[in-house]
């Protein structure tokens, strides 16, 4: 009777997920899945392929399905489980995925007036609207506030906050002179649940502010009135109603009001932690702590690595944010990424489909793992969906080299993965050189948990061991560890993280035979990187077919 | 009864064919093919995929065949059509094919000794055993005979007659010891039917000599015995043993014999033509003549050109060959080509298999002609097997950028015509850059009969109106063309072309929008193809993928 579990609430693009965790070893007793009712599969669209938003109503409705559903998955997997063991709550969301508020905190979308206009939606991650409203911001700070870029890789995405709602201004000004302000959905959420939407008791998290809306203490928290009003005058007066305060996640937004615990069944006024993005929790429920990367591998990738706020660190060119206390509280949070992974791996299997249906991931997989490194004579670049460490640059595409007349299609899905890996690489060694020393590396999500192959020529081509998160739900579980030390069951992140975390026993070593091949093929794929990826390349490709014809003629001996 | 008619017989690679012409107006009345009955499909491999041989007997067997059936299919076709009206036959053939004989000029695969002995068979052209020795040719030509590489691209080719001989005088030394010589299959078949076998007797055609062995009237022949000698000097002996005689296609080798007579039911004595290869024939069936560049467009294509030999012609580097009479009597010929057409296409269709069984080329083909040029962001290097011309570089490799995660099969097809579209263009502009005006291209072959949407990239990627030689069977056409000549249906190869050759009614031209994209897009084929095919070229790709990206956009609105 006296366990404590805490419940992780993650908001993925698709559904919603209700962990229920143990604090005391991290077991998982119970889950629930409920998928978005509203667009396709929960992500509205329009003909231009850029938009992607979400209706609000599904986050309302998810939450409370999911959460009674999972309290009574725990019934039947937990012997005496009552849901008032559950002490605390803590959300991840995608971002950035903002969406507009009235004056009471209330979403747009839910005024009858915007029902159907997607303006006043959740503008969701992966929307590219604002690719020109991005641009803008990207010159505009380039030239007045150069520091503002510094944190984020150089370069303001159109996938994030201000490039969202600068767009909206300037394609739905009735919607944008509807809004009271701007909030992320990992800042929605726990607003929601504790009944504090209101602007003046409104708290936001540090993780969406500063990755994604270049919140920084050091200049004040979001950028300066004067900076937005040259984007636009009515950009620079939101500015004063943006969220005041801003917070990591070891601190609790409210506690659950009566209307959601009616609702859930849970206890009225159990803390819910400060939201944060997805990737970030999942980094904290992978165990994340200085010296571990942690990799997010699903359609694309998260890199977290975090670093100590006492000591100085240098701003990592090519890096998608460096944030105090994005990820763990005393800590930088630094994130990078690659912008496909699996959806690269995916494009072959359902786009191309070679073979037909014949070639499923699960096949392909089995048969990739039968050939060596270098024996397919082939190199790819992982830009199919541009890069995003450290070249930061959506304007990229795939590349394939060393085709013959026998080229099969595992030999390309294997030349798929090495790319990706040889980018997975790159940032390790970004990292590394500039001061943020990776000791191991943790990876989860979906690629790490279901392609074997992938883990191990991960860890050939790094020359590291690739260690898999024990969790299936490691974004989940970070939420879940965050709601459990707000609620005191741990006395910080780091405890939490030691009771809750754990790692798979199977650890993908590197070969030795294996790595050397690579360490061959890695400088060939720099050289295509850098060669189209770069401005300051100069020089020549002669080599380039004519040493993976060699290695490949070697290793095939 | 006064019409008359010439037969050309045509050995291809896994089949030989019969075709009876009318000399007077090219009429096709009769045909015949014969598959090859040893080996896969007429070829005999071993496990060193290099190796590839064809067993002689065919050859005969073949002949016989094919000449009884067509004649019976004349019959048929052509009302009082009688054998006696057949006057005069011509023999195109694969090569470099040789094949060692005996002091009779019998194969030695007939003796019984020798029976199952690749070494003893003929070296079918694909047969890529002597890499070694065709570098240790080229290398030595270098240094002390530069001249003879000037005549056939800058290195002597794996493909050719003396990395054969000197491969198997290392390899199978009792097999080149029993041969007494070696001859072309082109010049093989004509001795064959005329009974003119033996040494004494023997006539080679320039065509195999000139293109294969490095034949030229400017050094006397054959490289000299001092250079042969040098390679190995057993080579050095059978320079003496090679044949003294070498003429065009308008000379006769000789009478069908009576032996062939009766088994064919031709007349005893009817002369037939010195032999060439099948492009070359091909090249005189669609009716080449100055400023006609002809494409003979299969699994590779074959470029072919003709210019006066009484102009002066720079050497044209990168080119396969340069040789008087090759094609014409009277001419230089001029060969250049691309080690892949049709078998890069056959590789994405049934290697990778794109949705399985449901893309057809003609699927496909049909698809690919409703995209617009530059529509996919595709652009690819059609080097899946080395490039002829004008790199003259086998260690070279496919290539493919601009991939997205919505790339389909479609435009990767689309995309790899191109990429061979612009392969033809570089070489069209490589004859001009030397001098040789190309007024027209003539297509023939497989690819230019079934895939009218390569015809139309072609002419939209080089700006010319791509012509098609009316004929199907161009290279059959051009033996029977021989067969006029030296039977005295017309006077010379040009007076039997006018009256034998033709075009197909449809012309495929350049629309102006299309050549204006693929305007822009071959810029960057060359930047690529001269980064990756030469050691000169410094610079940068940056502009690469922001280009395709650029004309994508563009396109699609």
């Amino acid at each position: 009777m006296n366990e404590q579990y805490t419940i992780g609430l993650d908001y993925g693009t698709n559904s919603v997920r209700t962990l229920i965790v143990n604090t005391a070893n991290g077991r998982e007793v119970g889950t629930a899945v409920w998928h978005y009712e509203h667009g396709d599969a929960g992500v509205i669209l329009a003909r231009d392929p850029n938009l992607a938003r979400q209706h609000p109503a599904d986050y309302l409705k998810g939450a409370e399905i999911t959460i009674k559903k999972a309290l009574a998955d725990a019934k039947k997997n937990a012997r005496r489980f009552k849901p008032e063991q559950v002490i605390g709550i803590g959300v991840d969301t995608t971002g950035s995925t903002p969406l507009p508020v009235d004056a009471a905190g209330q979403p747009l979308a839910f005024n009858r007036k915007f029902a159907k206009n997607p303006a006043a939606m959740a503008w969701l991650w992966k929307d590219h609207m604002g690719v020109a409203e991005a641009a803008e911001i990207t010159e505009l700070a380039k030239k007045i506030r150069p520091q503002f870029l510094a944190k984020c890789g150089g370069t303001y995405s159109s996938e994030w906050f201000f490039s969202k709602i600068l767009h909206c201004l300037r394609t739905a000004p009735e919607v944008f002179a509807s809004a009271h302000s701007w909030v992320e959905l990992a800042d929605y959420i726990p607003a929601m649940l504790t009944g504090t939407e209101a602007p003046d008791k409104f708290t936001a998290g540090v993780c969406a502010a500063g990755h994604k809306a270049m919140w920084n203490a050091g200049w004040n928290g979001y950028p300066d009135a004067e900076f937005l009003s040259q984007l636009d005058p009515k950009l620079g007066l939101l500015r004063s109603r943006l969220p005041g305060r801003v917070h990591p996640i070891d601190r609790a937004v409210g506690g659950l009001t009566e209307g959601w615990a009616k609702k859930t069944g849970l206890r009225t006024g159990i803390p819910v932690a400060v939201g944060a993005f997805d990737a970030h929790l999942g980094a904290v429920g992978s165990g994340i702590q200085p010296g571990i990367l942690v990799k997010i591998i699903g359609t694309s990738t998260c890199d977290i690595a975090v670093s100590p706020n006492k000591e100085r660190l240098a701003d990592v060119p090519g890096l998608c944010g460096i944030v105090d206390g994005s990820v763990l509280p005393g800590y930088f949070g630094l994130e990078a990424g690659q912008s496909a992974v699996g959806d690269i791996f995916n494009w072959w299997v359902h786009y191309i489909k070679p073979h037909g249906e014949k070639l499923s991931h699960r096949n392909l997989d089995a048969e990739a793992a039968k050939l060596l490194p270098g024996e397919s004579g082939l190199l790819a670049l992982d830009w199919n969906n541009g890069n995003r460490t450290v070249l930061v640059d959506q304007r990229l595409t795939g590349l394939l080299v060393g085709q013959t007349l026998y080229t099969s299609p595992v030999e390309i899905y294997r030349a798929l993965i090495e790319a990706t890996a040889f980018g997975a690489l790159t940032i390790i060694n970004r990292f590394e050189e500039y001061g943020v020393k990776i000791g191991q590396v943790v990876n989860c999500g979906g690629i790490a948990e279901k392609s074997a192959i992938t883990m191990q020529i991960y860890a050939d081509v790094t020359g590291r061991p690739m260690k898999v998160s024990r969790s299936a739900q490691s974004c989940a579980l970070g939420a879940a560890i965050a709601g459990a030390v707000v609620a005191g069951a741990h006395k910080d992140c780091a405890a939490a993280q030691k009771a809750m975390c754990g790692l798979k026993p199977k650890i993908f070593k590197p070969t030795t035979k294996a790595h050397e091949t690579y360490r061959e093929l890695y400088p060939l794929y720099r050289k295509l990187h850098d060669a189209f990826g770069t401005k300051d390349w100069h020089g020549n490709l002669f080599d380039v077919m004519k040493k993976l014809i060699e290695i490949r003629q070697r290793v095939r001996k």
